[in-house]
């Protein structure tokens, strides 16, 4: 490793040449990456980073005066990841935006193959309609658009709506998948009455012909908070966990998995002036913070946040949360993807 | 085949004598029997049977003047279907029976590998607890104790409560795994408050840690009849289907699959003067009225029905139901063991 | 309890008076069955048995006299357990016989949603067709007919043939899901070479179109009993298990589960001399002795065994294996059933 | 649209300046790159590609005077797609690699998450150990190294051995979840005798106490291609499939999943002559021909291909294979990663 060895220097000129002659042929040795590519722990290119709402929003809202949800098809301020800009994901799978839908705009009806998840942050008026069916969306609710399902949106209010839009963009990017349709027609008609997949799939009974595995998108979209805020307050009369107080997954009740493939979702209740002990996991996280304000120390950085604030943490990052307040977060994260690959761990400390 | 020709009778004759002489073997011949073992469709033994609640409840309240909750352990009058007496049975693998608990009484904890469902159908007051949850049990609530859990009922109100408990009892006796323990104390603990099932399951949400695979109890073990009945409400509103109205099957929510793996459950309701076309299903099911009044035709027989009625469909056998007004009917019967076997089968006819 | 106290007589003839009552309208008390029903261990019906190919054998042989293929379809003798004499059954579940084959003969196709296996004990040259695929039979050959699926038979060769049938016939009799139809012609046409199954499944390849879950019968139906034998004896090399020996079990390699769903078929060795030690289980299991010869100990009874015996193990009785020479057993059960219910229990002593 | 339209010029001013000023805030405006990320078929960055053996063979065997295979830990050179230099991936998921272990070398034990598979192109006498048993490496056995499992190489003959790797290194690297260890000994101890895996798992039967459950890397790590080879040869008697020749995939047989839930490996024959009609499919995937030659045209540009040449076929890429003589292609992908997650797709054409 000397630059004074002549032998060194040598057989370092010679692989270097050797590598340069099969460069040419799209050939490049293990040897000088390995450590890079097979890490002993996960080394992720992500930055832990806090979007502000009282920061973005006013932008969000700018946004309505630049460009007509037409134009756009969706309005949508993308979050990226100050490691990874000019590539729309924030984190090297998941992509976070911001959609402002105005009083009176529609979003028109289309389907993809990426899946997508919704959580109102301000206002009110706005739907979702999947599958023939419209969803009023109210502030916190989980509403998602299972891959290849016909949706669109519009607000029907006198206010701005402003919503967290997840998707699995970069990784059906990386797995090379994408397929989309454009409807024919601006909104889908109505032809189930709201509420219609909850009657049938929300309290735990199914119609009674009804079979997963006939159908690959789960049959309930909607998942109310106040439903999600019921069971975490009746929860917090037993003790929390110490490294994620009281923390629920969203399921497709007819299959037990995540509502998603690609994408879990959590609801996560710290009772004021909870510090949880520190936690790792490899599946990079987004948090909306739904109530509440504290503090997220992440890989050794701290992060105050409060109501309406998003941060992503990396995989394996060490998260510590403080809640000055009682304190209600939203996640979403791929590990269903890792589970399924057999690849997901944890990690719990101090 | 005629009894005139010597030769089919020396046939006959030798063929008897061989019967006779492998019998001290334990053989016996297949050919004599092949066509009732193996029938080009189901022949059921059990006959279609209704239980008049009117008669038979005042039966279930004097049994509790002739023994005690203490000594019976469980005081329940088992219905018996009229083909099989005597074998404690309503179907070949289901059994049913009307438990009665006194205030005041308590039926002592036990747990058995058999599964057990219960459905109040008179009286306030009772409670069911399994590992360590009570439940006040309310009319028509659907309430299941799985496989080997610790469970116990009590009675803390002022009037006797009477239910339907179904049980894979002549199930588990096929099998030969029948494995009991009583418990060291009368009634558990409670170490989970009254809803905490509920709470953690009932939502379409789980604790994050959550694996169904690591056990085969279902975690949520009460599906209140206000939910069932407002899902059916629901449904109401669109078209019924013309052999089963509007019919839900319970699932546990984090599997997809029946809450209990021997038995499926049903709540179907009828709308005011529907008369359902023509069903056969090869799982034999035990229905109670729990709203309305009808007639229900099973294989040509009629057999009216009102509040709190029960009756059983044998396999196979041609059901009509006629509401004369609005109808709710709780049914359970062996499909999920059929369906995991691939030997359940429909038929929908006019 | 005793005979001589007024007020217990009476109190007898009080309930007596009741039970009479209530049994006009099918209804029975649990409290006098409960013990037996809600056993704390199994108490099976079953006697252990076991019936001597040297006995038995020239009684199939004699049937080939008595009765023709084609008058008796499936010219069988059952081995009916001693305890349920006229049920058609060696456990409660499942059924055992003895098929014989002469040369030239058919046994003409049908199909039904029995599941079979099959085990040459004695004689070459017959073959069994499933769909459209004939397969030579060698002694020791597993081979299966899923459910519903057509199968027929002959004898091409110059000897007779006798074969092990195992069937679920008492177990679809209890769930009253019996079907089944005749083919139109005795033979299925071959629309498969022989082998096809076993080139295309049977080496831990499939066609890469092809899907489990589009069908529920195992597409691999021949398991050579030359490949089981190589097994065994490759494992022989390492210690045996005290209470099993080596033994494997028969899989369907595109699910890892069992074959048939109501049928768990094993083959196990054991060395020469080798005494197991107790082991007990809720499948009640039938044994075939392919080669070799020892002692069985069953619940305490003594039955020697050798070469082409079958023998019957009921639920959690204690058995005992001893080998006086190398040996192989086959043997069969509802194992997987009482596996998919959450029943299936062992337990390992000395 | 217009350059010269004022009123567009001053909104594009406003926009950029928008842009501009949300960037600061690692915020961007999804509506610029909507088109490019949601594509209404797959545009893969990929492009197709073709090492031949001869021309890259040689540097293999160069390296071998280049490094050691202590200091390389893996002397491998990568095939990098051209699209996507120094990613050290062939497609945006996998990697393939070709690995040299010299006469009397080793390459020492270690552990990773990301699972590998191993093809050997060239030279006898190597073998890899998985789990305490090594396997005697035969040109075209298909060996696997599942996640996380102990694993060496080494060469005992007395000429170079030449194999091919696929890792899922790419995907892993995506979701941030590398681990790996290095062992405390060059070379495991050998605990279990070369076959026993292929004893107890590869014949369609399983130990009788293995449950697949219980662990998550497949048990059996050895498909030699003498089996593969047989098969294909018995399917080759009927006619093949148009798109596909004759095409199996291996399996886990205690599953019937992807020996590695990460990558599907696939064996394929092609008869002398035939040209299979257009076919694509969403899984980008890596072939390497085992026997004959022939031209791969994909997405319209053509590859003479002959024997060890190894070629990539981008997502939704058009295939068409013309085989000149007899040919074998082994080919891997990342499909099974996108069934679980309802991605792939696949469509025949002409």
């Amino acid at each position: 490793m000397s630059a004074d060895n002549p032998i060194v220097d040598g057989q370092r000129n010679t692989r270097r040449a050797f590598y340069d002659d099969i460069s040419q042929k799209n050939l490049t040795p293990l040897w000088e990456v390995l450590a890079s590519l097979v890490t002993p722990v996960p080394r992720s290119p992500l930055r832990p980073w806090l979007w502000r709402y009282a920061d973005i929003g006013p932008d969000v809202l700018r946004a309505g005066q630049l460009i007509s949800a037409e134009e756009a098809e969706r309005r949508v301020l993308i979050l990226e990841n100050p490691a990874l800009r000019g590539q729309s994901c924030i984190t090297q799978t998941l992509y976070a935006g911001l959609q402002l839908v105005m009083p009176g705009e529609v979003a028109r009806a289309h389907r993809h193959t990426q899946s997508a998840l919704r959580l109102v942050v301000d206002g009110e008026g706005a739907y979702t309609a999947v599958d023939g069916e419209r969803r009023t969306m109210r502030r916190g609710d989980f509403i998602l658009t299972p891959r290849w399902t016909w949706h669109d949106h519009g607000n029907l209010g006198d206010q701005p709506v402003i919503w967290l839009d997840g998707l699995d963009i970069p990784l059906v990017r990386t797995l090379d998948a994408s397929f989309a349709e454009h409807g024919q027609i601006e909104s889908q008609i109505e032809t189930r009455s709201e509420g219609d997949s909850l009657h049938r799939f929300g309290r735990n009974m199914v119609p009674v012909d009804y079979s997963s595995a006939a159908t690959d998108a789960a049959p309930l979209f909607v998942y109310p908070y106040a439903d999600t805020r019921t069971s975490l307050t009746a929860m917090a009369s037993a003790a929390p966990d110490s490294h994620l107080g009281y923390k629920l997954r969203f399921i497709n009740p007819t299959t037990g998995l995540s509502p998603m493939p690609t994408m879990g979702a959590y609801a996560q209740l710290l009772p004021a002036g909870m510090q949880t002990a520190g936690y790792q996991s490899t599946d990079s996280t987004i948090y909306l913070c739904l109530e509440g304000e504290g503090t997220a120390e992440i890989g050794g950085e701290e992060f105050p946040f409060s109501r309406n604030d998003i941060f992503v943490v990396p995989s394996w990052a060490l998260l510590r949360l403080h809640a000055r307040r009682e304190t209600v977060l939203f996640s979403y994260s791929d590990r269903p993807v890792q589970q399924v690959l057999g690849l997901w761990r944890e990690l719990r400390s101090n």
